[in-house]
């Protein structure tokens, strides 16, 4: 009869239904079952094993949907700290490095990451092998380099924990890529941006992130030398945020700054970003996609350190903030809002390799620190150096995603962690009694930011042959929205 | 003593709980059971398939809440790309059509979609029958036209899977509601507006929806007429957004364009977008959407498939987007972020009823076919149909939405779908080795394209008789906000 | 071999995997057992209340996030509904209680709120307690004041029940701590409203919550006084949004109305919002938000009324924000966007506390009637107590959280809340023939009046005397930007 639609919802998969007469949902007549109400054993147990991996799966693709949403959000702090005459410039590059690089990353990049160690032994992939993370899979105690299958995600059979896996990873490598287009905004030609976003998500992201996630050399520095558990970083400070830091610190380099921001004495001028209320709004959706990218890097909701995650990852924000409104305060200054935004995600980008292994107290404390580094970089880059980053994009990610690596080293209380990379006993740092753990974390830190850095201010000074990096003079000077993008940001 | 909310927290269908001496949590003593921590076989059972349904309910609502989110995208893509004189009307519709639609649909909209087909045999609903998918629910061979029950939801019993699907498929509804506010923008009297969002949610929605999703005769074509599995659509290329762009394109056509768009001989006239970062900002918030609308499909977080959709609509997207940028270089253009923007949306669109089915390279194929299928669209609009769609709404959501119906019976690759809509085997598309099932949904695209047009151009001509469907002209000139809002958007 | 990356992925606590050949995954093989593939009964045992947790965890944290994100929505809604020389004040006080609420929460809040009570019988804190909710904790039948363990999260063990109930609650807390930031716009001290933000989470918030939530004497009317299930609110009317409107009341008192306001003779004038889709944007936020604010307060998704609570705020905001449509019309007035986001987070307030215990027709009712008292407590404060409360922030969070925790007592249908407070028999209101439960809802409402107003009152007349509460005259006329936050919002 036709009142059936209202009284049962089925799916495929596991019906979740009431009938009209109120007998009860979810019970044992939903496990599926050759007699329905009378599972067997072996039926029962593959229902446990179903639940255990869809709760997996779920956790997993939420938080890498709140991931991925961190693009409008890097797009929305970019353009509001920059001028009124380049918003369709900046927001094009943020919007368009979205799919550039996820393009990237599924023609190679996902392969060279993910895709086994070059080096490494046979390890026959033989079924019911386990690991203790896939992010820090073990493959071997050999060398890796880099990964060689998965090129376009072809393979033959659809193997949901790869495609789960391969979502999780190309949202992480979007913010990477955008960093950089902060630190060279205002003056970055459209067409040589094209080229770096290819290049980065396809090999320079791919080829770290392999070292310390995939199961490179950098992960078996326990295995192999006895420094702790190797490189340990949870949800990225260093293959995220440091990479990202460090090519937007290249980049700021080749480039160099906008018109008028130093004067011949090598003062600095402010160039006040153009909207306040867009920068923040940018900095909460950030902030929201951070508790997709800390607690989701666990890739199971099965494990119940996300909530020990969760909460690190919101008061080391929290205090970062907190910090630098009391510098601030104590400099005699105002609370500039987007200084106390750069707090914030100083915080949030310092606790992201730790937020797993360490106490909220710790949290706190690592925060209010990253407060601090952000406000002195910033300093150094105007005053010291000259060099002109328009975001603080390296101030943010560069300089406190070293501290958060090294943090770890620091302040991991060896209560997690039990087998990463292959090693024994939970990752526990030098003020818990390991200093080798801060040795691999010293190595880890430091490789990024030669490897890195080597690479990208290559490619910036090789792709300005190819196509200049700079826009022309008088297209900076009048605006970068119609010559660069043929529109205007804003038509009043 | 008072330790006790620090260490242990409990609710009503099931703790987490830890106690202070670190005994686990989240063990056998969490099972309910008479004799606790001793779980008989059917308390376990139980237990399991209360989990299962508590997994399924979760996804679908997590998904339904993303999908809702959806609205704030429409609406600042929808203002951005329209002028800054009219920004509080363009917002007011896409605010109200979201209690308007949602509203209609509880009054009779799910009784109609779902609430059975009026021509069907009975089923007996008796408790135990199960059923591939709700959405696709075979109530009988006979053919149905609309659902009769469920009007207000007035069941005497919660039926806690039905609110579940209720809550779904209403912010399935909005989308469709609110795309005709972007190709009448700019000059829908905001009162005409009222009956339209109605209308649709009340009636034409549910129509179509039902004859897709709720048994009706358009998904009977398998069993009718053996068209491969009838129609099918994962998540609403035809259901959601042809529909709403067959319903933009008539409302387009009985409003006509606004002034100034075309000249007298006919050519047309730019009229840009005020604000691209907000425009921008909107379709990064439609993108995190549609990883609910896509993967929440399913409505089961236990079918994995879920993966395998979230990546397909990824590289659907990305697909897109880079097609209209490599078109704009191709044509000598520079790369509109608007257009970018478009190709995403289109991407997007032409995936939501093939995501299921199809590989990744088949998903950056009909992504980047439905790139070009905007800018083509959009042009003939512009340049030879003379019709002014503000947003372009019929060339993302109708043109997109139909390519994305066609294109699943083209590239569905036969490795899911096993018995939908009662069709034994898995959807297989032309590519692939089945004909009929391209003839399915040839059969239901052109259903969608006669009907809809033929009811809402209707619709909107009997409209106009109630209130005139235009605003005044000098009020068009000058701007709605104050006339039709009575208050204005921005003020300085 | 290498391959295994791309057909394997396994991580710590559950591996979601599949091998090459296609063997199903998420089977008997994945329950973690001794002799893989061959559980005991008690190893299956664990891992069915492994998963049960894991749920309830998964889902408390995902509808923690969002509601976190709800304080973007605030921010955008008071921002765009006050002065353009205001906003990186306004924006500037919204993003900065979101810090330093949260420390404040985390320093003493959570341990004053859900720390057990003072005056209760010990409980001893022995493993195996269980209790109907956690926030609805009954600790024992005396009279519980506050709170005395937590203090800095610092517990020996990691309690991940405790952190998972942490991150939700203190996300609800700062909403509570922004709604004063509404009505005391455009005129508050920066500095004031610092020492506001920690007061606020850390005694006021955190006291009258565990009267309701913590076990406190509210929670207790019924077992001692035989009133219903004593104080019943979901997920806070009275909580949340009173504690934040009466605060919200007394400070808007305290400091007086904008210069320009009101006339001499007392006639108001309207200072109007400058940016309508900034405050669209914003209630779109919140209206997402809501969704993990209500439906959230279960703590399981176990509990599978979350579909009932869902549908219930989706309909109880469409009816609030259809109710102000059809009463503008009715007064003759046009639909001003912004009184129809009233509407709709009026709607959305005061269903937060029925939301589980009510039927969709009934939150219908709710809502509309929350729209109707929005209309009417704005027009009193303007024309009748020249009350100046910019962004009608007591309207929205007081009248209508006041009367969403009456409705309760009202409609309460007495399908749900078995045990609730520890009292027998479920939650039923006076139209379902229990009046005690109405008186309950009374106390507790009278009790948050007085006691918020009382105590915020004094404390903005005292703080006034440590730093005063209202900037210059001269800062307020010319625009709080540059006096108070050393940067303009908007550059040109």
């Amino acid at each position: 009869m036709v009142l059936i639609a209202l009284f049962m919802v089925v799916n495929s998969s596991g019906a979740f239904a009431q009938d009209a007469t109120g007998a009860k949902t979810g019970t044992i007549s939903d496990v599926t079952a050759a007699k329905p109400g009378a599972p067997t054993a072996a039926e029962l147990g593959d229902a446990v094993g179903h639940n255990k991996i869809a709760i997996n799966i779920v956790w997993t693709l939420v938080a890498g949907f709140l991931v991925m949403f961190m693009q409008a959000g890097f797009a929305l702090v970019e353009t509001g700290f920059t001028q009124k005459k380049n918003v369709a410039h900046t927001m094009g590059m943020n919007f368009l490095v979205y799919a550039l690089g996820m393009f990237g990353f599924w023609v190679c990049g996902f392969a060279i990451m993910f895709g086994g160690s070059l080096g490494m032994a046979s390890l026959g992939g033989a079924p019911g092998v386990t690991s203790h993370e896939c992010i820090v899979h073990l493959f071997g105690h050999d060398f890796g380099i880099a990964g060689s299958v998965g090129f376009f995600l072809n393979s033959k059979v659809y193997d949901v924990g790869v495609f789960t896996l391969f979502l999780f990873q190309m949202v992480f490598m979007d913010t990477t890529a955008t960093i950089p287009t902060g630190s060279m905004a205002e003056r970055w030609s459209f067409k040589n941006f094209l080229i770096f976003g290819l290049f980065i998500s396809m090999f320079v992201y791919p080829l770290y992130g392999n070292w310390v996630w995939g199961g490179g050399w950098l992960s078996q520095l326990g295995n192999n030398f006895g420094l702790g558990h190797g490189m340990v970083d949870f949800a990225g400070s260093s293959v995220v945020h440091l990479v990202g830091g460090m090519a937007a610190l290249a980049g700021a380099l080749v480039i160099g700054p906008r018109i008028g921001k130093f004067n011949a004495d090598g003062t600095p001028n402010t160039i006040p970003g153009h909207n306040i209320p867009m920068a923040l709004l940018g900095t909460f959706i950030l902030a929201l996609g951070w508790f997709g990218f800390n607690p989701g890097s666990t890739l199971s909701g099965g494990d119940f350190r996300i909530a020990i995650v969760a909460v690190n990852t919101m008061m080391a924000g929290t205090a970062g903030t907190l910090s630098v409104l009391v510098i601030l305060y104590m400099q005699g200054k105002k609370p500039d809002p987007g200084m106390l935004a750069n707090g914030l995600l100083a915080g949030l980008v310092a606790i992201t390799a730790p937020c797993a292994f360490v106490t909220s107290i710790s949290s706190v404390i690592i925060g209010a620190i990253a407060g601090a580094i952000v406000v002195f970089v910033i300093y150094l880059f105007e005053y010291k150096f000259r060099i002109d980053d328009p975001v603080g994009a390296f101030a943010v990610h560069g300089a406190n995603g070293a501290w958060g690596v090294l943090s770890l080293g620091l302040f991991a209380d060896g209560t997690y962690g039990d087998g990463w990379n292959g090693v024994k006993g939970n990752v526990t740092g030098l003020f818990y009694g390991d200093a080798s753990q801060f040795g691999a974390q010293c190595v880890g830190t430091l490789t990024c930011v030669i490897f890195v850095f080597v690479v990208m201010y290559t490619f910036f000074k090789i792709s300005n042959k190819i196509t200049p990096i700079r826009v022309p003079a008088a297209d900076e000077v009048a605006g970068l929205d119609m010559p660069e993008m043929g529109v205007l940001g804003y038509v009043d």
